[in-house]
């Protein structure tokens, strides 16, 4: 069978192929079927076996011809036969598994969860060499239209950067694929700015599948003009900063030199352009966006949105310092090529003045300007009004509006982003003023919320909410209208993020360029946390258990690193296991 | 009888007196009533008259006691009774009738309208001394909680400027009175910003009646987050604008040393700490505002209001450079009492950087950032979708938002006011574009498009809209219901529209510091046009008719003023009457 998808005129091409041991195979082609019919006469009491080997191609798959290659691949299986299938499927599996997996002795239903939740992510990694992202709802549900959201950079990325760092290049390299896209969306959202401008819903060109009304209103049956396509600016750093995260831990620099730094570049240009000047406050200023927490839309100084401004513009310049120094030739190409040397001292200059919302006294982060100000209700109260049970909470009118009730983690998403660069007690403060006042009506929140509790020692919140965003597509307890859009399908990014609340929360690891931390933090109810991970390019097995942590270097790997367990810095040479004991008083 | 208000508790007095020649006067005090009972036998035939004297005084009144002066004064009018009592008051009628009379002569309709327009205003016009303005619905309505509006600037002063400066002058020491107000505002709105912030509906004391949620959704039921109060900052501007013209057409600087330069720079104290630089294009911006058409809020560099911004810096400017020269000692004073000295630089960079819209290739000027993106569609299609025959068309979702379709006049009304700074082509073209997207939802709309009309030939549209304009009151054919809001009452601001466009559109009269000119146009119907007008304190009476131009200056005036009437240059000496002949070619 072959066909053309409507949209883009691609070729696609399903061939199967039956391997049948008894009776016989006909094929019948009445109206629009195409059916394969096997007629048997069956014994009581005998199983009777049969093999479909069934394969599809499509145009990105880069062969001369679709049916050929689809054609040929099943015959070839079905030559093969089922059992050597079978054994290369299992083979690659247990390759996957041994990349990724992680075990929780002493919790079942954790293990389960999260088992499950990285099976998610794995059934839906990249192909080598494909240049693919992966779909906010993967390939289930058709609301978000197959497209790429910040889920990928913020919640799956690093998932895959840790364990599997093939597939994070792939993620990667969809963003420089989509550049001139991002560049496209820049130029024509509202007045038009410079550089890359991210699409919400990205596309396979990197247009911007999201409308301007996005959500249907069930009170009036109307459309309501949203902003998530055109103010929701923080998507360009989110993928600045996954680019240089991939260079930092990996400490691979192809990735820049074939096309990474031109992203940066362009991102933190979008950024500039995008960005004024008070000159009274003498500090630029992020205006009117959306940040995570969508009920607020077009709000100034977006606390995350800030700092994630910030960070592109120093991210910006480090590369700018980094090829200067390592490939001064490929930094010379790039400037000329994209015309973007008399503004490099501009990303130098915002990086100093660009103003980040700053803790009060009370070490809380206004969420964005004027904040403060909104009415203070319970989210029981402001539920209390709806009309209708799937009316939309935010869009200009709606009931959050006027209100700090907030969908999703934004400053404490912003805290577990930046750990480094906040306290332990900014960090309990903020979590604190925000968390009563979150709806978690995002699958992304309850993951945010439960790695910044590990921090400050709220382990059995963050056991909760770490199995909230575990169980969420085992459960199915989601919602799954946001006004008259169904909204259900599978959450990849919510499964990234019951990884990274395993690794990064309970486990406390935090890598830089420079080395590896880990402050445990495991859950009373886990005897033992045990996990894989690759950083710069080596392998390592980690298991964290509550007195000690153990760390296994490769045998393949290439040279030592440096891990800093609780503290204390220990040197991880190939072939040899670091051991820390750690104390009662390292536990939170 | 004498009373306490509610909200700032003055005391208010009524006294009543009844001159009696038939018949027995007792008083009957039941319950909450006081009544004056007149019992009389009566004749068949015969008329019976009496006399009842009223009178009210108030706290604002700066009386030692409200209820003594009220009753001496219903004493003293009894004594001197009805006829003493109406020939004062005839008076008092025929010098307001000497001052501001406008006759139509050959349109009795029209004639009627303009002067019923000019009574309304008169009717209201402050007490001498009082430093009260006028609200927008006048005394009549609650629904504007006889707050001051942009109305009285724009639309009711430049009658009174005209015509009873002593008025006029009124009307902008509420301003000076009311300045503390609208610091305390610009503190307190959003993050808080510098110097002035008009309050968008104006109390005795410039605090704001405004409320964030001042429209009702009658498709909900739910109030609607409005931004007329945080963004509609063309306020402030609008105030310094009618400052700064009392000053030029009347050549009296005491306003200004008054408060009133105080509260020029206050103003734009305030825009500078508003506005925003963006340094690609090396420019201010004004961001995130309502112009004057309400159905878009949270524009960016609206035409109108950045226009206003800069007219505001160029006034600020200009009143610095006037005391400097003239009252030295006064501006050391005051810029040491506001600690504006620093500032001062800023406001004459902001005059040069700061951005206004310019015409396009069709001679159009963007009425804000984006705004020719917006849908195109009719008003027809657009009303075609109300649920409700009263919802808003604004506030967010309202079905206005993402067209194009615009409430009242916003360039068209800024080319009006700055009508010395565009060509009639460009009027022309404006006009064209934005008419036919206007919905003319508000009684400031149809004068400003009359007036513009008028300026490049459409007589016939000036008419209609004129005489819309001036039976507004009288028909009372207008929209009475926004949202769940009943808004009728008398058009204030309208009479004065009326006024305005008969004698600055059909009669074509225009000042400056320097002289008045004189551009008739008169309309086909009318034999002549003849008005009253005062410029720097002298009197003049116009009278326009189809083929000529006559100017009498009062022979009580103190010097001869410059007349520049279809071109010509004339000079008005004291007694003197000027003719002008007006040809052919001289009529729109």
């Amino acid at each position: 069978m072959h066909a053309v998808t409507n949209e883009l005129g691609k070729k696609i091409a399903a061939a199967e192929m039956i391997e049948l041991s008894f009776g016989k195979e006909t094929h019948s082609t009445a109206g629009n079927q195409n059916l394969h019919v096997i007629e048997l006469d069956t014994e009581a009491g005998k199983t009777y076996t049969f093999y479909k080997y069934f394969v599809v191609f499509t145009e990105n798959d880069n062969v001369p011809s679709v049916m050929e290659a689809a054609v040929k691949a099943a015959t070839d299986a079905k030559n093969a036969g089922y059992e050597k299938c079978v054994a290369a499927h299992n083979a690659q599996w247990a390759k996957k598994w041994e990349y990724c997996d992680v075990k929780i002795d002493g919790d079942d239903e954790a293990q389960q969860a999260l088992r499950y939740s990285i099976f998610e992510l794995l059934i839906v990694a990249p192909v080598n060499g494909s240049a693919n992202s992966i779909p906010a709802r993967a390939l289930s549900g058709q609301v978000y239209k197959g497209a790429i959201f910040w889920d990928t950079e913020m919640f799956m990325f690093p998932f895959f950067l840790y364990t599997y760092p093939e597939k994070a290049v792939e993620l990667m390299r969809y963003r420089i694929k989509t550049l001139d896209g991002a560049r496209r969306k820049a130029k024509t959202e509202s007045v038009g700015f410079d550089g890359a401008f991210y699409a919400w819903e990205s596309q396979d060109d990197g247009d911007d599948a999201c409308t301007y009304f996005n959500i249907g209103d069930p009170n009036t049956g109307r459309d309501l003009r949203t902003h998530f396509r055109d103010k929701q600016v923080h998507i360009s750093g989110d993928v600045a900063i996954a680019m240089w995260e991939y260079f930092k831990l990996t400490g691979d620099d192809s990735l820049l030199l074939e096309g990474g730094a031109e992203v940066i570049l362009e991102c933190a240009r979008f950024y500039f352009s995008y960005a004024y000047f008070q000159k009274n406050k003498n500090r630029y200023e992020i205006l009117d966006v959306i940040g995570p927490d969508e009920y607020h839309e077009r709000v100034n100084n977006n606390a995350f949105t800030n700092m994630v401004t910030k960070a592109t513009f120093e991210i910006a310049n480090a590369t700018v310092a980094y090829l200067k120094e390592r490939h001064p030739a490929a930094l010379a190409e790039l400037v000329k090529k994209i015309n973007i040397e008399k503004e490099l001292p501009s990303f130098v200059e915002a990086e100093k003045l660009l103003y980040v919302p700053q803790p009060n006294e009370d070490g809380v982060i206004e969420q964005f300007d004027a904040y403060f100000k909104l009415k203070d209700t319970s989210i029981k109260e402001l539920k209390a009004k709806m009309i209708h049970p799937n009316e939309y909470l935010g869009a200009g009118q709606g009931l959050a509006v006027p209100t700090k009730v907030i969908k999703q983690a934004d400053v404490v998403m912003m805290l577990n982003m930046f750990k480094d660069r906040y306290s332990k007690e900014i960090k309990k403060a903020n979590w604190e003023y925000y968390e009563p006042r979150t709806e978690h009506g995002s699958s992304l929140s309850a993951c945010a919320y439960a790695m910044v509790a590990t921090e400050f020692g709220n382990l059995d919140f963050a056991y909760d909410y770490f199995m909230r965003t575990a169980k969420i597509d085992i459960e199915a307890k989601y919602k799954v209208y946001v006004g008259t859009i169904f909204m259900g399908g599978s959450h990849p990014a919510a499964n990234g993020g019951a990884w990274m609340t395993a690794v990064f929360g309970f486990g406390g690891v935090q890598s830089t360029a420079k080395h590896v931390s880990i402050n445990p933090r495991l859950y009373k109810k886990w005897n033992s946390l045990q996990f894989n991970m690759i950083y710069k390019g080596d392998r390592f097995k980690v298991t964290i258990s509550q007195d000690k942590v153990e760390v296994i270097a490769d045998a393949s790997n290439k040279t030592s690193h440096t891990f800093i367990i609780s503290g204390q810095s220990l040197t991880a040479a190939p072939g040899k296991t670091l051991v820390h004991e750690v104390g009662a008083k390292n536990l939170a």
